[in-house]
């Protein structure tokens, strides 16, 4: 199917013709780096951050959420270093004295677009700042990340959660950064959405993971710091053989590159469009002291989709300073108070999980002559389509009464409009993965037909079981073959 | 249970104790208005939207959602109107000086905390302000509503979605607000998260709904602004006697008022607790033509819980003249394009609704000794605990086969530690509604023990058969008492 692969351009075009994404008020010329989300996109994205929750949260014993504020005390990104160092560099073109900002690492590479060479005047902060409070307010931020709450309320939710260490907590929640030049779709935006983990270890046990053993098997594209200076290619290998030959340093670090690569997978994302790279030491932030990359082949190339940083207890010993507040928690095992180590910090965004699971299920079958979406039935965002097979009132009504009847368990449609090609047409499009005709042998023997989305194959079921049968396949209990 | 009722501060007492909500950034003393919320409350939060967007979205054929950004383009709050008119007054206190805001309907009659009066020294935007783009950025606007960004979307929602008038578009977010003076806990916050839904009618059919039947038996406390003018109390009737009775102006605004009405009681809210009052005509928003509320009898008083509002075609008729494009959309029956009218705007805020839920369940059960939160099952942040009856290996073994089995499809939690009284009561303080014990029969007869939280009452049940009990006392698909 790689040759079926959409540029970014395309894929934004296909989002706005099925009315998936748009600009943010597109009506008045929209604004850079902003995305508006049209019903079936909101059906996609409640179904991944459900999924995501349900993988890391509910069915763990180990972690468990918060949901922080947008705006919280500013001395929060004081303490964590990022109204000091997040930030990128203030230029001006020497020659056309237009102002731009530029990343650090840009600084003497970078040239304006006019062919100028930049001057660097100062550093800008990536976050978005506002005033609270009457009349003259006080400088508060709208935080570029999501972590830092987790920190902040560390103590509260970890004593009165009762967790034993090791143990995560878990986000998703909007974040905003004032990006130099928001571009790619949904992959660099100035809003956006993430689902994050902040892990913690006790620090004198921080190398070793109680679950290693699960994904030990697990195979990977491994590209390290060390191949990158090389220049070599990255290989494919277990994560049992990417730690015997230290490749990878700490089993949090591989279990959680594993395990987010599984949850990719298991939701239908191609295992081969994926690598994990370790960041070159020039690329760290200013608060970890080692992080890999979970990539996606994106069409413009290799990218982040997700950073597994291991931020050590940076953060808390920030927090533990700034707030003047003992941050530790009592350790049962040790019998000690501890100020644990964030070992890994999973931290995906749900736009960048979007386009991975569009990219990967977009298939332009020539042979049906539509495209079809082969996302995950857990993802889609209709379930099925009730068709009458043709405008008779007796099968309409038949059709209307299962439609009802399903619309309260599954997120459905009903069609009436068109032929019934046309309609498993429409369905395909927007990844619809059953559709389920009702004919007038259906009048007579209590049965319908369903179509599979990916094989177009179709079975014949009775009314009765349908509601279970359904909930299974898209469950992934039964396989359609199976019915 | 009325002399039960919490203050509004008790009840931040006890939503801190549970480790539910607590003051954002509060290791550095918090900030007015924004808060946190815990492990327990993001599931019951979630579970309020989820709950919300399968009564108002999913299970209904004319109403899609959406997902707006928080920033947008900033012409929309100029269009809007927000700009211009989400003002309060700027004072200034002739005694002692200090500045303050109030709203434009206590200019006269607000006085300062030293006792001075006010001077007015003119208008303060309700907006926060921030800043886009490189170096000198352009003023933009963290979103005051959710509503906005439906209006400026609606034509393309419209059509992508192929929808016929009436219909809706919904629409979870959070919003904004520079209020004054932040209070009453989680009432009025400075952030915040609404579920709200445009509502659009045809402009020549816009007083007639036609779901009106479903509603006309229902029951409300109504309040009309006659009412209140002739300081009347209000008055318990049918929806059917409002609208014969002029006293509610529109079927769409008694529709809804009556439809909103019952998803809070469905989810187990007191009817009683709830009446409607009419805006008086000083109340009424810039975009306003009619509103009323649907109110909550708070322990500070009776208070707007959903604003219900007949927007008419202000806002899409301004974004038609701010943005000079066509935003009306053909209308199949009537064969001509129209500029809808918003016939009912239900709009309501997560943090009331949680309120509500959390009060409404709150029992402090003398007899049992302990908090008792009676709280819906689908509403629960944890469906279930599963507890060895005694620290034992072999039912330790057999009660954690339960949890991982269980926990692949509820949120539950294992529990060994205290006795099983002391688990017990644990478990209804936070309102799980089962409590499964696995005891030295169970390791023969493979069953275990269900405990209802609301009656004490307990069942043996095959483990066989947990999984589908428990999913039906949760929908509510069967009692307790019948299994």
């Amino acid at each position: 199917m790689a040759d079926n692969k959409l540029s970014i351009e395309e894929m934004a075009i296909f989002c706005k013709k099925k009315g998936l994404v748009f600009p943010s008020g597109e009506i008045y010329g929209g604004l850079a780096g902003f995305f508006d989300f049209g019903p079936n996109c909101v059906e996609i994205r409640n179904n991944i951050k459900r999924e995501w929750w349900r993988f890391h949260v509910q069915e763990r014993e180990d972690i468990v959420g918060i949901d922080g504020s947008i705006i919280t005390n500013p001395i929060v990104w004081e303490a964590s270093g990022h109204v000091e160092n997040f930030n990128d560099v203030h230029v001006k073109c020497k020659k056309c004295k237009k102002p731009n900002k530029i990343d650090k690492s840009e600084i003497g590479k970078a040239r304006c677009e006019c062919g100028g060479e930049y001057e660097v005047m100062g550093d800008i902060n990536l976050m978005f700042k506002t005033n609270i409070g009457p009349v003259e307010g006080s400088t508060a931020y709208l935080r570029p990340e999501t972590a830092q709450l987790i920190f902040a309320d560390f103590k509260l939710v970890a004593e009165s959660s009762r967790l034993k260490l090791p143990f995560g907590i878990a986000q998703i929640g909007k974040a905003f950064r004032n990006e130099i030049s928001p571009r790619n779709f949904l992959f660099r935006t100035r809003e956006f959405e993430m689902m994050e983990i902040e892990y913690f270890a006790h620090p004198e046990n921080s190398k070793k993971c109680p679950f290693i053993k699960d994904v030990l098997k697990n195979e990977m594209n491994v590209l390290s710091s060390e191949m990158q200076k090389k220049q070599q290619k990255p290989k494919k290998m277990t994560i049992e053989k990417a730690l015997k030959d230290k490749i990878i340093n700490t089993e949090w670090l591989a279990y959680w590159l594993a395990t987010e690569h599984k949850w990719f997978t298991d939701l239908g994302a191609k295992p081969d469009n994926f690598r994990i790279r370790q960041h070159l030491k020039d690329e760290l932030a200013h608060y970890s002291s080692d992080c890999w990359d979970l990539e996606y082949n994106f069409p413009f190339g290799w990218k982040e989709l997700e950073g597994i940083a291991d931020r050590s207890d940076f953060d808390l010993q920030q927090h533990i300073k700034h707030s003047k507040k003992d941050l530790s928690i009592f350790d049962q095992e040790t019998n000690k108070k501890v100020v644990p180590h964030v070992v890994a910090e999973p931290s995906l965004g749900v736009g960048r999980a979007f386009l991975v699971f569009m990219f990967d299920a977009y298939n332009d079958d020539k042979k049906r002559g539509n495209i079809v979406l082969n996302i995950n039935p857990k993802l889609a965002p209709i379930k099925a389509g009730i068709f009458p097979l043709i405008s008779k009132p007796e099968l309409e009504k038949l059709a209307k009464e299962i439609h009802a009847d399903l619309k309260k368990y599954f997120n459905i449609t009903y069609d009436r409009s068109g032929s019934i090609g046309r309609r498993y047409a429409r369905a395909d499009e927007i990844g619809t993965p059953f559709c389920i005709t009702v004919d007038f042998d259906s009048l007579k023997d209590q049965s319908v037909t369903i179509r599979d989305r990916d094989t177009t194959k179709q079975v014949r079921v009775k009314i009765a079981e349908l509601k279970d049968i359904l909930r299974k396949l898209i469950d992934g209990e039964i396989k359609f073959i199976n019915i």
